[in-house]
């Protein structure tokens, strides 16, 4: 194969780890992300773009089954965890971007030990890999002077945590974007607008369902008595997006059964996320993605033992001529 | 068959369900630990029947195997889950009683993801779904202003816990009880000592190994100089008494083997009792029954490379018209 | 077979297992960590000694597995949990010795289960089961009064911590060693080059690969901008010389491929040492040997996804009377 159809082919696959990041194996999806990080930030959108071609070359380097590459799921880890890092040790450092290359190389191995221990269950791995290397770093960060310059930058997680004291019709509307924009680390709602539009540019099961789990998310969220600001700046809610989206066309078939399965999920990853904030928190860390890995993982471990509940059959690779597709592939 | 014998029968099952707390599948037990646990509160002994109604039902909507179901196993988690919740956010607020009945919900999912992650090696779920659950909700609760009204009420783990300076001779006889009656998180020692009648009721083994595992508790403890007020309130000795029940007949064939390894076992969950509490602490958690769960499961899981011990056979699920047994069903 | 030649076999196996500490299942080494441990301090070598001595015995009369037994992989978690509890609560204090005891025997219980759960995916116990002892015995410890004696002892982890401003070439060079030493937690630079004699004289592969992880741990430590009395004090790198020896020789086939990824591995467990300690802190504990543990455990799940990279066969073990060897059988 010539060089450039290679090149050609590369950059597919690391648009398809782009739009992995809300399960879509779709180069299109990837695109239209690519553009979503821009807006959140430029230095974030070049960051998740090189994060996503290092680990998409790193597993390519080290031999991981060619199927995987192809479908983009080498590659939605390492964007999580350049951007991650950027966030919460400021892009602009050189000791950043040292760490962040160091990071996504990693996460590949990562990624490989994860999928390989799951696999006797048939649980994907979801973004472990990224919640583990983010936690591991940013717990570990302040301990190195060369790498430590004060915190997260202002730009990111909590850009639009002004407090409010109820919950108006725009914060509705800015909770339900913000909480798809939060699954990349940005708080801005007109990314998650962009996202949004990516998702269902691949599939409209897809998209109906962040739209649900962003929605459960407010809801539960608002219900329970959870701060105003955070429940805007889509902190609350973002793994509800996640969770239904995996547990109703991602990984469960798409019926009425696993449709309030993951409404019961979403709501679940919901009180979630302030435990394992506060789990965290004495050491400095963050939940990151973890209360939707482990509610996924919970609740898809499950479905043996619930007759009710199907999963998704074999993840189908796309041809690689083909690059937009409802069908969902990740982690498998 | 006729609806009211099906009610019938589902009365049964939950009256096991409640019975499973202390790994008896008998529906008799059941009938005395309710009354064990209405006379260490009415809204305690409501709570914790309702659970385990809300459990069994939920998991036979969502199709699990009638043979759980019938043993209780889908409701003893659902118990403890809806007790813990009472105790730690107060049993009289109506938010308390919707997370309540939601958790139930939710740990039957638990409990089947546990039961299928567990099973290649063998290994039961314990009470791990409720110590998940729990933890989850005491650590996420003070995230809620909707949720959290203060704190545990005084009715709950603490009402015993005045100090004293030696361990008198009635403070042991109140420890050896208490020990018992915290596994339902209750301090009384009057609540243990129905609730070791009714294990006698189903047992006599499992009775003797309550007691044995109670001592153990009560002597480690003090042994290694733990606060009295906390040996006295059965804080430190309960899970050395589910240790003990667990690895010398109900999981583990009982021999003079099996019960040395009870034993060390129940010692060591008294050691490790404290030890998740401190690592809980700064979160704002609680250890629950951790040290029971991960003592009982690094012992269960060390049997296949110990030949002097032996794990009793596949549960034998006993017949629905004989609802005393001796035989024990466990998390099978 | 004579008591006396069974008595001769069994110092053999200790031997053996102080030997496994640093992976080696050779007597000849056991005798040079020995005698390392003695020159660290008498009080340890006599812990480790007869740690190493309980745990084997305790796990011969469990019936453990011969190959086991005689290899000396019953014993180097023993003797880890005899000397960490020395360092720890005390090593003149009485009740420390019947926890050490008592600690001994539990890890061969500790060790069954973990070798049981982790053989489906072909991997090693490791010092696991010593992490899990040490952290809740630690923990733990401030909780029981005559437990607790007021901390580690000056001689311990603390000693060489006086702080310095910049890398001298002597301290790079008792960094160097110290990380060797800091494995069975002492802090001395000749302790550490003792050990590494003992490691050579065993095998010249991890000797090499020892020298290659500690180089690892304190250009990592450095470049990072860690603490200079951590550095030299050893405490930053021990993890990186076992991440190193277990990527490159034991655990995995020595080439080149594998020597890149020790390297990598190496890396990353001196970030996860501070990230673990600021886990561990807020309850009191220490990382003790986990980011080894988890580093290794990760980088070994990923093998079989990583087609560049090769297990080593099935542990050979060492007929025993021919007790140097340079195969290695940690935790088969």
């Amino acid at each position: 194969m010539p060089r450039a159809r290679q090149g050609g082919l590369f950059a597919v696959h690391v648009l398809r780890g782009q739009a992995q990041v809300h399960f879509m194996p779709s180069a299109l999806t990837g695109v239209i992300f690519t553009v979503a990080l821009f807006t959140a930030g430029w230095q974030y959108g070049l960051y998740g773009l090189v994060g996503t071609a290092i680990g998409t070359g790193t597993a390519q380097l080290l031999g991981v089954d060619r199927s995987r590459v192809s479908a983009g799921l080498e590659g939605f880890n390492a964007c999580l965890v350049a951007v991650g890092f950027a966030v919460f040790l400021g892009p602009g450092h050189p000791s950043t971007m040292v760490l962040a290359a160091g990071g996504c190389a990693v996460v590949t191995v990562v990624t490989a030990a994860a999928t390989t221990l799951l696999r006797g269950w048939g649980l994907p791995a979801l973004t472990l890999p990224f919640c583990l290397m983010a936690s591991a770093m940013t717990i570990a960060a302040p301990g190195f002077e060369r790498v430590w310059h004060g915190g997260p930058a202002t730009a990111g997680l909590s850009r639009a945590a002004e407090g409010t004291v109820a919950l108006a019709v725009d914060d509705v509307a800015r909770a339900f974007f913000a909480n798809i924009a939060q699954i990349f680390l940005m708080p801005q709602w007109y990314v998650g607008l962009i996202l949004l539009v990516g998702i269902f540019a691949a599939s409209r099961t897809a998209g109906a369902m962040a739209c649900v789990g962003s929605a459960v998310g407010v809801v539960t969220a608002w219900a329970l008595g959870a701060p105003t600001a955070r429940i805007v700046d889509g902190t609350m809610g973002y793994n509800a997006v996640l969770v239904a989206m995996a547990l109703c066309g991602v990984l469960l078939a798409a019926d009425r059964w696993s449709l309030g399965f993951a409404v019961v999920g979403a709501a679940a990853a919901t009180v979630l996320g302030p435990a394992l904030n506060a789990l965290f928190a004495p050491a400095g860390g963050h939940s990151f993605t973890w209360p939707f890995v482990l509610t996924t993982l919970v609740f898809v471990a499950s479905v043996p033992a619930l007759p009710r509940l199907h999963r998704t059959g074999p993840p189908a690779v796309r041809p690689l001529t083909e690059p937009v597709g409802s069908g969902v592939v990740l982690g498998a």
